[in-house]
């Protein structure tokens, strides 16, 4: 065989499933190889000590995207992709934002350009999905689909963008036809408004506030009802960034009745809690986001739901607003009232050395379930699996050394994002990235960045085998097809 | 004492809690004394073998009430209460129906013309609640509620009439405030509307589809959805006419964890299912009602919720239009589309004799529970209590006496609604009432019907203790009140 | 009508079902009459405020029982009857306790002759089986269940009495077939003894470690598994003293599912918690019983389960030893080991002062459940009604008179069992018993206590209704019958 | 690098992760590289169009082991070895069966010795605890751990070796201590020898009433019980041949809390039924194992337990015994009572061929569940991985080439197992293991057998990372170790 672009030499090496030593062969970007001694590679990283797991997806994030109030994510597709490489993610999944009106076509060409030229590493788009009228669903909706963009968010909340349940079940319709897979932001619409005009009126308005108007049952009722609709048309979906232990005991339950119902959960929910709301001045509006952090003991059951396997997935969320900005946390008027601070939190690049300090060096969840967790899942989820999400002969060759000994004090100013701030200021760390690379890529290496913007490609997505329905509809699915 | 004007002798007096033999003394319409040998009648009942209950109280009937599609209910205040003493029933609480934009007192002031002068039977009204705007809530409500109607159902499907659930919001919100009962149908409107549609595009109209657009999980949803928003501000609600077991176990969570959730299912979730829609030609009509019946097996889990106390109501939901009619069953288009049916079926002389027949005879349910099924509990729910729903002192004389050995075949000939069928057409029942008083005046003896036509009075309920909040909002109830 | 031999005037009438106003009217020691304005009684007591309520049964007593250990219950038939007088209590069923080897007859008649001459209140008798063998279920059983004694009760713990599951399974097919009621201590032994062994090779000897001995998921354990043995026969039984949430759950489950599971708490559940154990000294002794008290958060759910009527019954458990004494609380050795600290604590007087306290006059019940669980359902549960537990025509007039706005500093000198403490000490209460007649004697007026010892008679009891099968056994009957 | 051993080309290679196109490097029987296109192999073997899984691992067999009635399990190491190799198992591990009073030491050498020189594929063993005595399980348990035998498995039925709960709490405890994995064989002993009576007595006795003597509840019961014993000490656990989907429910429960408890189904949960024991004569007795299959629609929750990943391993309980066989199937007294038909089916040759066809070729599970419940999560629970259970560098060379294609008639004539029949006679079956490798060398190829019987080799088990405690237990686990 010819000798290999790259070889990393005596390194520990982690999938969803195995964790075993060997060498790990790479050439025109891809695995070719894993072996006990390979031959010799053009060049050569001796990891020993070191832990080589599948590159970091982050399927959760927002990055250069369009909102309704006039706020700005602090982060394009060019912070956003470094800070994520930074910390251990080589693919990156962010949304193209559909206006209602607008053509799915023109949404994806949108986002393309902001993209292009930008992403250090790779990544793919969701869509967001705010009207799923009949045309769309009808024309865009397939052809999307069949051109590699097989994920949709929809939300059941946010004036701007929510559907009715009728428009969840066109969407979820279209989806079952086309294979595609549903994410929904599952809050209930109503219970949040009527409680923030209440809210307003007695003049309760500080960023506390936001997770008032926002208690469990919001989450766990919409969790529910769209469990619901699933089920009654068959259709596989992912209930993105799962806050409470009530929402998540829903999943559980469609679990085990034998639905296809996959969660999300995001460090915001492990080691966020209301207690944040009560820091000094506006601090508490460093940890708005939708749904809020919940109750300290909360913590410890979403711990539970990811050891359990009911969480499938561990995004970040990344939504970041700067704080002392007024298109961000200080966006006008919000001071007068927490409707104003825009929702999200930055963490692209903490995600990952959170969940491998905290999870696994603390025997929360095994490495396998930290590589399922991260990127696995993911990538089979979205239809980016085997090229993605694994280290395996054929796969892309984005793969991150862990040092799993390494002391870190996470601080903002090692981050690379272009937030001015990070909830976990302070936290001490064990375990940290060391090396990224994306298709063979060194892009970063010991917190140095390199490799050129723009260098990320797009990745299509496949119809995931994760969203076949079951073939177990409570109607004859002839009926709606 | 003074002579009674009437003895009932020899009986065996039932109530909710007890059964023990003895007289029952009534003067000027009330209950005035219980005894082993009351003094002597004027007028004297020998009621040996005979068991005297409370009249029961049909807390869910249609009489003369609008309806948004031009089909006519059957039955007015005169046949129908005619047919309700008929059948052991004592108290109906029909329904006074706002359309929107009506205001409240418009609203009850004409069905209080409807009643007037027709009633056989005492009676209330719940007021069907479309339009919960701040004005309505704000001053018909209180004022409705302090003037003697106190309890409200609320629609989660029919376009007409449903509310959204901000507008539910807003009802709970007074109905804590006013410590009234709500009443919930629930039903995904959506849901149902998005299968009607789709069904009828593939030409699957016949009646037996009703209940293909109108699966379980439509109703399970909008259960959860109402007990959530119930839960989030701690008030009580009861839910109407549950038909299967998966919103019936929504139910049993929200008792298990302390909410005050009330129950009411029907003798159509118990004697009828989805197999009398195979009936041939256009029989099946005759058993669309919404919820529609299920499986035959789901029967048997509707009766464990009666015997463990999950419901705490038994209705008719008595909505009789007639089978052989062009504004009943035979509808413009009915036979187009079961959109075009109306919903309902006729039971309110029914109910009672079913549900001793099949629950008390058969070992099923206790003598207590029938009681409390067929009146005491509806009393409490709905504020008529103690002077409705109890054979006590003080208590109205609303006494049926019941022979538990009278064999019955039930056929729509010896009914007294005006209804030309019955969906039990057939059936062999055990047990069935031979007098009925009402406030001491014989209306019903021996199937002979007796009594003026508008001698029922009104009855103001009183605001109900069942609807006093727990004390444990999810928010701090300042806020919302 | 004869003149009455007493009339209780103006008083408010509460049974488990209604509160109405009126008189009573009594003669040889019945309840004859209820009325509004009764004819003249020999002796007439004006009532007006007070509420009567049906005397209390305490359906679960210790007196006078032998024991294992040679501990000493320090209250007999004579002081622990006027003490259930005094607290509101008209009947008592106490223990007759089975040592392995005797028979039935022998147990009763040993027990009735402790009681005879002594009791100041009605009582029946539980026999506590531990020796259920061929010759005792075939023949002392069903002689015992014919002749009045239709309760037994079975400990999964206890090394001198506990039966196995097999001994479980004989005692539930006699209690099929003779339509009796089993009750069940729901512990595992197994656990509890080898946690027992591995605290006291720790030196952890103190009271506390009694409830360490003992946590939750041992009585949950015990439950499911009892609830498990009933289900597979189909008989209808009662857990006794259920103290934790998790074993509340597993009864809830099985009422879900249609079980005929009774269930029975204490105030001990209620009201004490584990941090009565962090008292000085060897305070924590005083609070010893089984299953023991659990965590304050704990006391909520149990509340739950009392309004939610997952539980029937509320009894004492009273299983007095004096806190100062070598035959009680200071055992020889119990400042050893807590195994050696006798289990139990007084509570016959201050059951139902408690309960209307915090239960009714704090909204928690109604007043109707606190009559059913005061009462009215043990009657039914052991075969005592409608003789006992109600206020209703032929009913015996154990009737007591409640002021509902009584203050009361519970302290033990108020008291009339004959224990050196009560747990309760200076707990401050709303509402208390004035007055007590048993059979129409005033046996308590205002704390004085008359009636003379050994008036209380025996009572039979009936094959209770609520022990009847559903008539649903996982296996055919037939089989085992 | 040297030229490999051998070299599987073009194949599809599948663990419990991944899904990937590449060829196999295997040099002195191990797994030494994976890759596009590797170098040369002195033999090579072209395996397009066939897929490399993990060599299956059975973890529950019974081969050559003592019985306690006299019956003799037809297959001993040999032909069960073989017969394993022939339908897709690289890895074995029977039973060696402590019988009381027996040194575990004594127990495995007896157990090597009948193994030794006869197996064709390597091995481990569960060691049958029956005799958790002190001196055993402080010396003989922690020497067998260190020495690579980390399972045990302990019966809560068969009178000759159930544990009592103490005594399971004796293994548990020391499981927890040497991180050593318990097997429950859950079904209340006490329940099925009452019944067994019962129906003996009844001349009930004919195969089919083996079943009617395990109903699930004592399935569901047993389950819990061992659950809340694990709790109690916070131990990882192992529920063998989970039959019933309410035992399943129970794992369900404990797993959503956050419990380690795994679960294991066989085949026979999946593909027999109570239908099967109505076949003519005393064919029933074919179908005979413990628990007993259950009813045809409990079979399709047995596949969503799988499918919900609330199952772990699938394994066979291979226990054959000769249908026409007097030590079999046909033992002294077979005749007369289903008692005495010895429990047990064939089943290590079919397994899985059966989960293939019916599970990834029907679409309810993907080929990494297969992975994973064939082969993955047996080695991870026992301690064998990654060394077994997976196609990765440095594993062992286990490995089978799947024809995904291949139709197959199941019948017992093709079948290499020494029992005289299979429950699965007659079944077609699309997906077929065409080559089975054992550490590189071919033992079966097209149905053909190679390799020397006693080529196996014994494997000694780590201390399973899944048996680490997860760290919450109920008391404090310094008082127990």
């Amino acid at each position: 065989m010819a000798e290999y672009d790259l070889v990393i030499r005596n390194t520990t090496i982690a999938t969803a499933a195995d964790v075993v030593k060997g060498d790990i062969g790479i050439t025109a970007g891809r695995v070719v190889a894993l072996g006990e001694r390979l031959d010799k590679g053009k060049k050569e990283i001796d990891a020993t000590g070191l832990i080589a797991v599948p590159g970091g997806i982050d399927a959760h994030v927002h990055f250069d995207q369009d909102t309704a109030d006039g706020s700005v994510f602090c982060d394009d597709f060019e912070s956003g992709s470094r800070a994520a490489a930074a910390g251990g993610t080589t693919t990156i999944i962010p949304f193209a934002y559909q206006s209602r009106g607008q053509g799915l076509r023109d949404v994806v060409d949108r986002y393309h350009k902001r993209a292009n030229g930008k992403s250090l590493i790779d990544y793919a788009f969701h869509v967001i999905l705010s009207d799923p009228s009949e045309k769309i669903m009808g024309q865009d909706f397939p052809a999307l689909v069949a051109e590699g963009y097989t994920s949709f968010k929809v939300y059941m909340t946010y004036d701007d963008i929510k559907l009715t349940d009728r428009q969840m079940l066109d969407a979820l319709a279209a989806a079952r036809r086309e294979q595609a897979m549903l994410m929904i932001h599952a809050e209930n619409s109503d219970c949040i408004e009527w409680l923030t005009e209440r809210l307003e009126l007695k003049g309760m308005t500080a960023a506390k506030f936001h997770a008032t108007s926002r208690p469990f049952v919001v989450e766990r009722e919409a969790t529910h009802r769209a469990i619901s609709l699933a089920e009654l048309l068959d259709v596989p979906m992912l209930l993105v960034h799962v806050s409470a232990k009530e929402a998540m005991h829903e999943i559980q339950r469609a679990q085990a009745r034998g639905l296809k119902v996959y969660g999300e959960t995001c460090p915001q929910y492990l080691f966020l809690s209301e207690e944040d709301f009560e820091k000094p001045g506006d601090e508490g509006s460093k940890c708005v986001c939708s749904p809020p952090p919940r109750g300290t003991d909360n913590q410890e059951h979403i711990w539970t739901g990811l050891a359990a396997n009911t969480f499938h997935v561990l995004s970040s969320d990344h939504a970041a607003f700067k704080y002392d900005d007024v298109r961000g946390k200080k966006l006008p008027g919000a001071d007068k009232s927490f409707r104003k601070i825009p929702n999200g939190v930055p963490g692209v690049e903490t995600r990952l050395p959170l969940l491998f300090s905290e999870g696994v060096n603390k025997g929360r969840i095994t490495l396998q379930q930290f590589v399922a967790l991260a990127s696995t899942n993911a990538a089979k989820i979205y239809g980016l699996h085997p090229r993605k999400g694994t280290i395996a002969v054929g796969a892309d060759a984005d793969i991150v050394l862990w040092d799993p000994k390494r002391k870190v004090s996470l601080t903002n100013s090692i981050l690379h994002h272009n937030c001015d701030y990070t909830p976990y200021e302070g936290r001490e760390l064990t375990g940290y990235p060391v090396m990224t690379l994306s298709r063979g890529e060194v892009v970063m290496e010991e917190a140095k960045m390199s490799g050129s913007a723009g260098r990320g490609h797009f990745q299509k997505c496949d119809r995931p085998e994760a969203a076949r329905p079951r073939g177990k509809p409570l109607i004859d699915p002839s009926i709606f097809s």
